[in-house]
């Protein structure tokens, strides 16, 4: 049981979106990413060394090959790969607007670096986010970069791409809709709601205009010390965090 | 005036710490990085487009060479070149042990990614943090990517490489020494003090033994729901800067 070329070859041949959109199919490597998967994702092929299959029982998985560290090397896309990798199929993600007019969400509007994506998928699990919108010009979430960004937590929250405006319109004018602005309120001001979608803007160029009037609540991250200008901003997944902790804050009555 | 094929070797020749280290210089790209630097940081060697050369003021540069975009580009060590890069001479930062016991200060031990390095110095800026501390074992922080992940905050925050057991010492038993643990104390609980410093761990093991047993405040970033056990983590960049929001929260009064 090796791995063909022509199978190396598709395996490379996942880092472009073309191939992982036509086959709805996306790649992972190493235990902890392929482990959270595999309870949640149907995986269509499978190739861990024998170290690793002697101890994950691996059932979901259609399609199993042993091999070596060598062929690993050989077929992963990662500096330093790690046991394992495997092709899942991409997951069709649903939700209800009613439950989303209940619940904290997050908007990615233009989100363009794989690893900030990724990490954004990682904190949102943490701060128990289940649903991220991302417009349709966000970088796609099946990009390997952003796939091992998540660490696993890609198994958990649900992502799906839809024009922006058309969704906070669907939501109603009660939705409240946050964004981090330079110019908005201090953001530890007033109390923040429990519900709402937060949106996160492009990495040069912000939220986009369209977006922004939809924006009811304008927030910023007070920079320290507070009387201090500043023209600087924080890396987008960085800000996203800062805010979805005080979300939580608040909510948990800390 | 061009770049001669010595010139663009010794500038791809700066993507190793070797040579960086050698020559104690470091190399920026993009009109905010440079721009932010010039006014700091002692700069050999600037290559510039005719138009960036035009709108900004450059006297500190020892060397000006104007380049054409597609000599710009042969030059770059980015994807995308942006009308100017130089190269600085690496700076040798100062602290005063009775500053950092006054101060709010950040301890990275044996961080290990460029991008996670720069993310934390451009929140570190963002928090009025301006001292940052690395194990020996931490990434080079003139690795280019960290630099430039930095967008300019290197050229304002302090780092200083020196082995953390030692420092941590040498600031007294009274010293407030943070750090984050899945089984540490809810961040919320008690109120954070002033001054302290603030230990983040590597990206795949955490804090080291030996440092370990020297924080004397051990936090938990709370997820969510709180009563939702986990195994998961935060991306390091992420959690530091979660960290320093909330000890800037309380500092600031919110």
């Amino acid at each position: 049981m090796t791995l063909s070329k022509n199978r190396i070859k598709y395996i490379h041949a996942l880092e472009m979106k073309k191939t992982r959109k036509a086959d709805r199919v996306f790649l992972a490597e190493g235990p902890k990413l392929v482990g959270d998967l595999l309870g949640h994702v149907p995986c269509l092929f499978l190739a861990a060394t024998a170290g690793w299959l002697a101890q994950h029982p691996h059932p979901q998985a259609e399609e199993v090959t042993e091999v070596d560290e060598t062929e690993l090397a050989r077929a992963s896309l990662q500096k330093a790969p790690q046991q394992v990798l495997a092709i899942f199929r991409q997951p069709e993600e649903m939700y209800k607007m009613e439950e989303i007019r209940r619940s904290l969400s997050l908007a990615l509007d233009d989100i363009q670096d794989p690893g900030n994506l990724g990490t954004i998928i990682r904190l949102a699990d943490w701060f128990g986010i289940e649903h991220i919108f991302c417009s349709p010009g966000t970088v796609d979430v099946y990009n390997p970069k952003t796939v091992q960004a998540t660490m696993g937590a890609i198994a958990r929250v649900k992502l799906h791409y839809t024009p922006l405006p058309e969704l906070i319109r669907s939501l109603g004018s009660e939705m409240p809709v946050y964004g981090t602005f330079l110019n908005g309120e201090d953001m530890y001001a007033r109390p923040l709601t429990r519900n709402g979608l937060i949106v996160m803007g492009n990495e040069g160029n912000g939220i986009g205009r369209e977006v922004e009037q939809l924006v009811n609540r304008r927030l910023y991250i007070p920079n320290y010390p507070t009387d201090r200008p500043t023209s600087e901003s924080l890396n987008v997944a960085v800000a996203t965090a800062v805010v979805c902790a005080e979300f939580r804050r608040q909510a948990a009555g800390g």
